[in-house]
């Protein structure tokens, strides 16, 4: 791999703009200038709370310099003694440990030789699907298996029924000393899984009180199993810190993550983009779209009440991947209804070079590709993505990386969530809970027959229901 | 596993109705009634065409007697001769093996014993990223691999990109008899696949002229890949089959697709529902809404002209995946904009059963999971989330597969085939072309330097936009 390169991610929206765009497609600069005063409100809102309430995650960048080094002994350790790590995690426990082992190491991970990974093989296990468990299970040595559960209340229903499939698994097979094969990632305090870690010495590690799932990635939920799989932890941390020292202005034409909260915002509420797509153009940053789509989906699909009346506002993120779905998408992208963006996610210089040898000679559509590279492919097929959509006047913008590494992702991380935090702002909501979610949780455990109150109230009311409705099956 | 089931897959689409969801959210029984002479209609123009311009599909669940025996010997030879098998394709070419793969066959297939396998590791290598590329050849004996080359027109860059790398590759290391490694399938008279194979020798299987890359699983495009990692291809054939039996009546309430079609037609055009979500409830059903998505977006993702002015349709079909969504999009869809439907996908029987043990008994809200199973628990939060979506009233429905087997599948594909065609049909579009992709295609040749004039025009038009546009950078 080439030597890390340690330079800015760039934000390019000149295809979001109605000057390049065209009028009736874009955004007039005008429109965001006249946003201005409340992007500089909304700034600092965001600045002014920074690491009280649900801000802790803009913390993490700095002072975890104790934290760090115990996670980097506890990682040592486990790469050392075992063959396997496994994640029982879901949700933000999940999608940032995925999106950055697949982001930073080796595509094909868990296929190498030991040797060749120098780590253990990895998993993270974020559903509850008893087929996936038992597959799970046909291929990991418990004996030779770390755990890391991870859940801030440790009241998560999956996550502690993986937990008491797993330890009782470990009490069986392996017996005494189970408890080695555990860590516990929990809030410092509250909840269950403080409790058993303590009852049972599990290895510790802390989700600060104002740090919430989605914005976890940077606390130890994200930074343990990067470092078991060899990852830069503090890479991404300097990069997080970086990106936050950009963000500290309040010109939304300096601060890319107020311009492109404010773009959003226009985009969703003046022009009806009620769905963002995500698209990286690199296989390496499949799993970061999914982050992404937690932190923007559960962040910014609220309820609210705006003048006496009730609003749903929230903007669908979707992903895609370059080029792959310039097959299975780009159709629908450049023809059908006004109602989306774009986003693209370009890596200028990839940490592979693949040459396409010459060939095919007698096919001239085939042959002309000979002594070109896969780089310079993708690359290709990306600004003809990007010159289709603006040819077609849909909105779109690129997110530039130099090269995906510790520091450039670090950084594109901590964009996504200050746009966020501010995008927060601009629609007026708290981008930090998640009250939609309580109704089903309520109404599944009422399904499980818990016999609590409340639980056995909800399972009435769904029998109601349920007895109206024997109609529109077929 | 439990014997294999073949039982009808089931439509419930009780929570897109009026009458259950309340009137303000959901359609009323009146407005599909309403459709009832174009829903005939439609369907039977898809009837009346089938097998015949590109509904060529229409008659792949039959007939192909010979062409399977063909298959299942060259898979046979296969399965011995070779450690792994990759499938070099896009789209269409990609999206079908690897989820039927996924559905059909275990988790972790490609962590297990060869012995436990019984067949090769299976890859599909659907994009062109150059880390991608370099990993899978880190972690292949490129002597003990064979290559499925899958492209219709045999112009596919990224696959014949792929191509010229991975026949250069085993012409230096495999030398004599390299052309073994590879298989072909094309087009039978077109393009350039089928002229190199018939000069390499390449074992060969074609796709009908009459089908389309999106429409292609069962052909030899899915079904090859699916037979070589042992897969009950004749099952997918007679799900199909049964299917399309169903299909056969233009009786909206009694023809599952036909139904779907309508109600999708009236969400979308009447009720600005321009997002479909699909989530199933099942892991191994993950990359079937993949395959879904491709299916709708690009059918019906179109620029049309009504009455003289163009018109842009299509509802962007977009995934999640329960119950682990649950975490990441539920707040969204409850809370969110009336924007959406809501897709699930409900599996009756899981192929494994994984109990819960009891433990934790300090903490009621964990301990009550304990004597459970986890097929009782995706299946409570599966009926939370319907339930939630209920009470917020989100339209919603769900497809139920007494279990995830051939038949099953072979049944949901075909299903989603036919409500795209009727579809299409409805909005009075071609479900089957994709014009909208060619100027991206275009475009990438000329940034590549394709020297034709065609693209040296378009490399000067991209040029002229690119020198007007420097400013929106951060």
């Amino acid at each position: 791999m080439a030597k890390e390169m340690r330079k800015p991610i760039i934000l390019d929206v000149n295809h979001m703009m109605a000057d390049i765009l065209g009028f009736q497609y874009g955004i007039a600069s005008e429109q965001v200038d006249a946003m201005a005063r409340v992007a500089a409100h909304a700034q600092a809102a965001v600045e002014k709370n920074r690491g009280t309430g649900w801000l802790g995650w803009m913390d993490l960048p700095y002072n975890q310099a104790e934290i760090v080094a115990k996670i980097e002994k506890i990682a040592a350790r486990v790469r050392k003694d075992f063959d396997t790590f496994v994640v029982l995690g879901i949700g933000g426990s999940a999608l940032g440990p995925i999106a950055v082992q697949y982001a930073l190491n080796h595509q094909r991970y868990n296929d190498l030789s030991a040797k060749m990974r120098g780590g253990p093989r990895f998993y993270v296990e974020d559903n509850i699907d008893p087929e996936r468990m038992a597959s799970l299970l046909d291929v990991i040595d418990i004996k030779r298996t770390c755990f890391n559960i991870i859940t801030k209340s440790g009241a998560t229903a999956e996550t502690m029924s993986q937990y008491l499939i797993i330890s009782d698994l470990l009490k069986k097979k392996v017996g005494d000393g189970w408890q080695k094969h555990i860590i516990a990632t929990t809030d410092q305090e509250k909840g269950n899984l403080i409790k058993l870690a303590h009852k049972e010495g599990f290895d510790l590690f802390y989700i600060p009180s104002t740090v919430g799932g989605r914005f976890s990635e940077l606390c130890p939920v994200g930074l343990l199993p990067a470092a078991v799989c060899g990852i830069d932890i503090k890479g991404l941390l300097e990069g997080a810190a970086a990106m936050d020292e950009r963000c500290k202005t309040p010109n939304l034409w300096k601060n890319p993550a107020l311009l492109e909260a404010v773009l959003q915002y226009i985009a969703m509420e003046e022009m009806d983009a009620n769905i963002q797509v995500i698209m990286p153009y690199a296989d390496s940053l499949k799993y970061m779209a999914d982050w992404f789509c937690q932190l923007w989906a559960e962040s910014l699909g609220k309820n609210v009440t705006r003048k006496g009346m009730a609003v749903n506002v929230g903007q669908t993120p979707t992903k895609a991947l370059g080029v792959t779905d310039q097959h299975s998408q780009l159709q629908l992208y450049t023809e059908g209804p006004y109602d989306k963006v774009i986003t693209l996610l370009k890596v200028e210089s990839f940490r592979e070079k693949a040459l396409i040898p010459h060939g095919c000679e007698e096919f001239a559509d085939v042959a002309f590709l000979g002594g070109k590279s896969l780089n310079a492919l993708i690359d290709a097929e990306r600004q003809g993505t990007e010159y289709a959509l603006y040819r077609s006047g849909r909105m779109n913008q690129t997110i530039i990386l130099p090269q995906v590494n510790a520091y450039t992702l670090g950084q594109l991380m901590y964009f996504f969530q200050m746009a966020t935090a501010y995008m927060g702002e601009l629609l007026d909501i708290d981008a930090f809970n998640q009250p939609g979610v309580e109704e089903s949780k309520i109404a599944s455990y009422a399904v499980l027959g818990n016999q609590s109150d409340k639980y056995m109230k909800k399972a009435q009311e769904m029998k109601e229901r349920t007895e109206s409705q024997k109609r529109y099956l077929l």
